[in-house]
């Protein structure tokens, strides 16, 4: 087998066969078959595209060019979710803990912000003493202490993607629906969670513009994950505007404490429990999303859940007061409200800019290793539909520097849509596929 | 401007200004740009193509990264030909002194042979002191002094192309119309002649199996040419048998010294003849092809052309007494005929499959920098459209193994096809593109 003849034979639009598909990331991963051949490989993907079975068996492939986790010794079947990446989502810290608290074991490995959208990982390390390093030892025993555990990716699984990424980085082959899907599922296998709730983001502020784009996605990754055994479903819900109140690491940490208290935004409140009673339902810990949507309700009226996010964030090393006292987390030097500049209705909040802001403010990083300033954001005082008058509070801007304060104030409100009559209300989940 | 972009708008399928491709081109030749961007590049050529504008922005782009012949100290216009590469071409030997001495300049920069394909230098380097790499200098000057050099390509000419053709060979980015037609002609641009025929083989014994692949190419590289301020002209001609008789080293410079003297086969004789022709009329030193035929024939029939042979040699070195004595060119241990293994019509001979019988005899290259046997190959009796009489001589074999004289034998027999009535004869031109 040669790698040049897999190359033409995807150039000219033929499916791989599983072996080849193997060889060559098998290959590329050892390093025998070089970047030049990889990148032009991904071209004909991407220009020629694959098929179910071709992204099957590439995401496999990937998942199995490193060291796969095996948390069958923890649970027989581990919970995750994966969000595609928005702009305030700060989902996961109120979802892992609410399912973790009614028993069935969450075992995530997240990721870090980058460009306009931000990172669970960066959220959580606002959180003083948090731990989001953990190797895979950590991670299993975390898991199996306290039934919860949110890290980042260990160097050791799909290296294989990794180098794949990189490289589609730089040669422009990054927005091709099978490597996406194959590098996002390569991931989640490898980390172990038999069941898998993908949380597909579409609209200005996420990576999929439009609606067939992300159900496209959506069903691809699906299909993966049935593929291999895995349970899959996926929401596809809106990011036309920032997920909740909250744009900024520490911020966000705060609101989603505050949504497992039972005060955070409505529409943010919502989306959790939409996902949440998804994985429910997927577990089969529940009959139906009624009777998932009342094991919820009553684990965040009881406290079961707030307690779970206090034992969670203990176990890895974070201060866990912060939830009765959100003073022990980053602050910022300038707190102030922004008033709106008219009267009318808030037709629209470009989710892209207002991430984009809240990066250059410090809060997000433009390229990987930046450093992050997690008390900076803003948090929303009125969102889409809502009607303001002129002079009324719109956001609460935090910043640490006054040039880029005034910078963002200035941004932020050309991020706004205003219109004199209501607007039709931006929907909050578009599509569930299961 | 970024590389990146640039792959990612030809991926999209737009076209390349001509800012961007050379951009592209300077960067990689200078390695800023490295191997995996432009196999990506490559990749979305393959697939996306190119305009006509794209192509010869492309072709200069190459033309332009390394040094640039002028050779209008010599002459203000120079001949040359290319051939596309096929079995028993040894056309540049007789067309080459056969217009230099009627007075044009010929200054031409040749290859050498890899796979089934034989090359000219090769060829000539049979002959005993035969010099084939000469530097610009001794370029120049043999074209000053005697009207006629053919060499091998210098390396700072079109340094981009043979950095991008190396990678298009591992990335399955070899058979794109546009990236062939710019490798040839930037470095016949660059190599300094005003005045190019192209002859574009077609058939089973070439790169191009299909007319309408060969047409596509020819038409493409004489609007290169034309856009670039060349005087171009394309000769589409069959390849489906090898030219001539003789195909091997030695014995193909025996050929078409043969020819020289007027008593060449008829198929190669006329051959010559077309290019030489369509030379003469490209430079204006004939008023139409009759003219030009009269002027060839009188320069074989006098001995100009044979003299002129000898010139060129000489003044590259080589034993120029080989035209009067064959003896002194390298011989094979075993030659003998090998009999027609039944009555009928020779119907086909497979052209590749005798280049690649000649290549396993020594006489060609699987791999760059084999070395060459240049004494072995094959001398046919009798060709497509003749009738043979079973155990009369079908073609004489030159071998210096014995082993490897059976296998080819067997071989070269298989490449035979027979049949009980005459074929359809082979034409000899498909077409002529001016």
């Amino acid at each position: 087998m040669r790698a040049v003849d897999i190359i033409a034979k995807k150039r000219d639009g033929d499916a791989l066969t599983r072996e080849e598909i193997d060889f060559f990331i098998q290959g590329f991963t050892r390093g025998e078959i070089p970047d030049y051949q990889a990148a032009a490989w991904a071209m004909a993907v991407y220009l020629r595209g694959m098929t179910n079975e071709e992204t099957i068996a590439l995401t496999l492939a990937m998942a199995h060019s490193g060291k796969v986790l095996d948390l069958s010794s923890v649970a027989p079947r581990v919970l995750d979710k994966h969000s595609s990446g928005g702009v305030g989502d700060k989902t996961t810290i109120v979802v892992a803990p609410l399912i973790a608290s009614l028993g069935l074991p969450v075992g995530k490995m997240s990721g870090r912000g980058l460009g306009f959208s931000g990172g669970t990982l960066d959220k959580l390390e606002s959180i003083p003493g948090f731990r989001a390093d953990l190797d895979t030892d950590a991670f299993i025993a975390q898991l199996r202490q306290h039934g919860i555990v949110v890290s980042g990716q260990t160097h050791d699984l799909a290296p294989a993607d990794g180098k794949l990424y990189a490289l589609r980085d730089v040669t422009g082959t990054v927005a091709s629906l099978p490597l996406i899907a194959s590098s996002i599922m390569s991931k989640k296998i490898a980390a172990g969670a038999q069941i898998i709730v993908l949380d597909v983001k579409v609209g200005h502020g996420a990576f999929m513009k439009t609606d067939a784009q992300a159900t496209a996605l959506a069903e691809l990754m699906v299909q993966i994950g049935r593929g291999v055994g895995r349970s899959v479903a996926a929401i596809i819900s809106d990011m036309n505007q920032p997920l909740g109140d909250a744009v900024g690491n520490a911020l966000e940490v705060i609101e989603a404490i505050e949504t497992l208290k039972g005060r955070g935004p409505a529409d943010f409140a919502e989306h959790c429990l939409e996902v949440a009673s998804q994985m429910l339902v997927l577990a089969q810990a529940a009959r139906d999303e009624a009777d998932a949507r009342a094991k919820l309700g009553a684990a965040l009226a009881d406290g079961r859940a707030l307690q779970k996010f206090a034992e969670w964030i203990e176990g890895q090393g974070g201060t866990a007061r912060v939830m009765d006292d959100y003073s022990l987390l980053p602050r910022a030097r300038w707190v102030e409200p922004i008033a709106a500049p008219r009267d009318g209705f808030i037709a629209g909040i470009d989710a892209q800019a207002v991430g984009l802001t809240v990066m250059d403010l410090g809060g997000g990083r433009a390229q990987k290793g930046d450093a992050i300033d997690y008390a900076v954001g803003v948090v929303f005082c009125r969102k889409v539909g809502a009607h303001v008058t002129r002079g009324e509070p719109l956001f609460t801007l935090h910043a640490n520097d006054r040039a880029k304060f005034d910078a963002a104030r200035v941004r932020l409100l050309a991020a706004y849509e205003f219109s004199d009559t209501a607007p039709p209300p931006l929907p909050l989940i578009h599509q569930i596929i299961r």
